[in-house]
């Protein structure tokens, strides 16, 4: 029945689109009802698709890993090497100070260190799709030769773990990565 | 008996320094039998001077930040505004590389935030001692405009944390420090 499985299909992308909405407003503690609602389907479809709340955070958590290594692979094409970077590494910021509780949510056995595992969980895939993009951007002498993908990720890790009580944990995380990409005192 | 309060002003000081020593480099397991082995004393002096592991702790810790503070004090005399802010920079991250587990001995009831927890209570100190050196190297243009002692703390707290798994904690902080006085990417 083509036409069923591309209802499911539809159904399916429309809930994951809705819930990545509602989680990076209120986190892990997203209300599958409001999703339900939102997404213009029965609370069952959603468990169809996605039997448990964890199932769906983990559905939401890889979707947005993949679209930002996809944002990596398109931006590898700009032809400012140093604004690409720069588009993706705020990117990368504010998916992580938004993703937070998200992360905890998915390792409840580590969550004093859920940040630094889900940034592992993420450090091989980033670096494959980053790296290409921070190897331009030296050769045009944007960035210090020898800056890795793990010193970008190790500092925005930290910047997002040392903003996390902040009143706007994403507007600070933001600011103070503009801090570090600018320099504290770049030498003039 | 003037001497023996002489005596005992000695041994204490004594204790601390070698306290100090040992908490550097074992943190804040180290060893009392030694520190007092170390010191030339026996144990009972050193329990009558500390009497307990915290107590002692508690003495590093207002120990260095003292140091640090005098430190900064002594900095903001110094002809090079912006070496002597990267001086102090420099001093205060591999205090609180080397701090971590003295951090989390001293606040056993929030394991999670120990270092903001730290460095929240040193920050009142550390802004005062500060301020005077980051608005001199702000006059001289060394530094950002509207750059605060807490947005240098909050990043220094992030590198350390996120430095904390590093195999040599200390070195990887001192280089990850670098980077960001540098800029990752400082326009030209």
């Amino acid at each position: 029945m083509p036409v069923q499985r591309a209802d499911a299909r539809r159904n399916y992308a429309r809930i994951l689109a809705v819930a990545e909405a509602e989680v990076a407003e209120h986190g892990a503690d997203a209300s599958l009802e409001q999703i339900a609602r939102v997404a213009g389907v029965g609370s069952a479809t959603v468990r169809r698709h996605f039997p448990s709340r964890r199932a769906l955070l983990d559905a939401v958590f890889h979707e947005r890993l993949d679209a930002l290594c996809v944002r990596a692979h398109e931006l590898s094409g700009s032809p400012d090497a140093r604004a690409a970077l720069l588009e993706w590494l705020t990117a990368v910021t504010a998916y992580a100070a938004s993703a937070r509780g998200l992360a905890v949510a998915l390792t409840p056995d580590a969550p004093i260190s859920a940040d630094a595992a889900h940034l592992n969980a993420c450090a091989a895939k980033f670096t494959e799709a980053l790296d290409p993009l921070l190897r331009r951007a030296e050769r045009d002498g944007a960035v210090a030769p020898g800056l890795t993908v793990a010193d970008l990720l190790t500092l925005i890790a930290g910047i997002v773990w040392a903003t996390e009580h902040h009143q706007d944990p994403a507007a600070e995380a933001h600011r103070l990565l503009g801090l570090t990409v600018a320099g504290l005192s770049p030498k003039s």
